[in-house]
């Protein structure tokens, strides 16, 4: 059973979309990153921070779904980083309205020490400083270092990202960010430049077009799912990156071939992750479920033809 | 061999990209069908009208495709149809600077009796009076009636439009216009409820997002071939429909397996088109330049995974 280990936020969400709005729920990037890999055979770990107003019975889902919690620090009279945000009516782009830190602005992370020699180390969105200190404490090379981020780190610490960057096999990133960070429109160019900078693989996000994954002259493309709504897309690129992951530590086959398969596995969970309001559909998300839909996507995108 | 006839624009364009602009350029739906369908083994007629400022070699690039051009009407003193358009930065908008329909205005469609029995017919975008007035001279149902429209006859015919789509087998269609035809926001529901307007295969253009097709509860979906630089978009929505309907005329074969495949055809046809401006890289496109785009395609989107 492969190792994998998990850095990036656990927080508190109150979301509001075209459907409805919630209070503070349980969100961030490593708790959904988390949930999609429990789908796969492997030891996770998360690394992250939150206060003690950082409800219990969150802390035994995690537990539930196999995550070692050893890392998740929680502070003594700290609070529970907090985010805020309104969806517009397409789903497609959000305003945030609140950021609150709190606990995660002085977070040290510390890596346990039976996760130092993880197989895959997904580095969740969150400040690239943290990113790098994670890395620094493993006791080898991971087989695979993927990096999520997004443009505010790119537009308030570019340096210690493009730090990130160089030492990570693979970038998940959308494609807005991909053109700001190399200055090119054209994805494929995109994709090129960012290769160059480190990650032998790119993988641009797409949302609700789905995703693309860059390998030298190799390129590959999965859809999101056709749904009948989008209720709530937070976590969505998570969910994308803790099935990649999950798939790609289970598996320990780092060829393109299976970096294709990890694109597919996290595309498929992506699709689930949207259906309702923040976690609640992936935390009782059974496997059958995600296989039959593994079958929608196949059937959506494999063809077979004979050229003449 | 089948036949496949063809009503639509054939028109001068004058086009500003980012890249470049010209003067009056050959174009108009029937051209780029025509082109797009001439890759496969299909007599196909182009049923269309220009005015006496059409040049003869244009007419003659008709013929050495093997189109039929009996049904192209040349008025004596007229003027060709003329389109200007400018596209935005991004390439995916575009504003119409002039339209003069000149010859188009008083059109009336004379199907040549040869193609009366037409296998597939294929209504490119223009005025649903004309579409209509072509399927009523059918000696017989064709085995597919295709209809691509726009939004500019649902806001100006819509009521003619509803009878052609009534009639129709195929529609194409792009996303923002199938939402407006629906008043549906999520495509599957947009779908869904065209079928119940008459067309058994709905096709959704997504533009440089893909393609998707439905059909009852199948979905299948194929994505544009991610291209460094895309020059110009001009015709590639109806060279997507002459790949989709010329694979369809030459195959006969109706079934959602092959028009999945049509579906590709038209794909990977419409990547080539806005390559240069207009008609330039359709004209001289080789059948093994084709067929080498088409292994990319396969190798953008099919994947091999057994799950556990």
């Amino acid at each position: 059973m492969g190792k994998l280990l998990i850095v990036g936020t656990v927080a508190f969400d109150a979301i509001e979309t075209p459907f409805g709005k919630t209070d503070k729920i349980l969100g961030g990037a490593a708790t959904f990153i988390g949930l999609a890999a429990s789908q796969f055979e492997v030891q996770s770990a998360i690394v992250s921070v939150v206060g003690d107003d950082f409800p219990q019975e969150y802390i035994n889902l995690f537990k539930d779904k196999n995550i070692d919690t050893s890392a998740l620090e929680v502070v003594e009279g700290g609070k529970t980083f907090f985010w805020k945000g309104k969806y517009h009516n397409d789903l497609n782009s959000r305003d945030t309205l609140v950021t609150e830190l709190n606990t995660l602005a002085d977070f040290n992370p510390v890596v346990p020490t039976n996760f130092k020699d993880s197989d895959v180390v997904m580095l969740g969105n969150l400040h690239p400083g943290i990113q790098m200190s994670v890395i620094n404490q493993m006791d080898k090379r991971p087989k695979l270092i993927i990096l999520d981020t997004m443009n505010f780190w790119m537009n308030n610490t570019l340096e210690e990202l493009t730090q990130v960057i160089k030492y990570t096999d693979v970038i998940t990133i959308n494609d807005e960010e991909a053109r700001q960070l190399t200055n090119e429109y054209s994805l494929v160019k995109a994709a090129e430049a960012i290769q160059k900078m480190g990650p032998k693989y790119v993988v641009i996000k797409k949302g609700e077009h789905g995703a693309l994954l860059f390998n030298e002259e190799n390129v590959f493309f999965a859809p999101a799912l056709p749904l009948e709504e989008v209720f709530d897309p937070t976590g969505a690129g998570d969910t994308f990156a803790g099935g990649f992951a999950g798939h790609l530590a289970t598996t320990g086959n780092t060829s393109f071939n299976n970096i294709k398969n990890a694109v597919i596995h996290g595309s498929n969970l992506a699709s689930f992750c949207v259906e309702r309001f923040g976690t609640q559909r992936m935390i009782d998300l059974h496997k059958n479920e995600v296989n039959k839909r593994f079958h929608q996507f196949k059937a959506l995108t494999q063809f077979d033809i004979e050229l003449q």
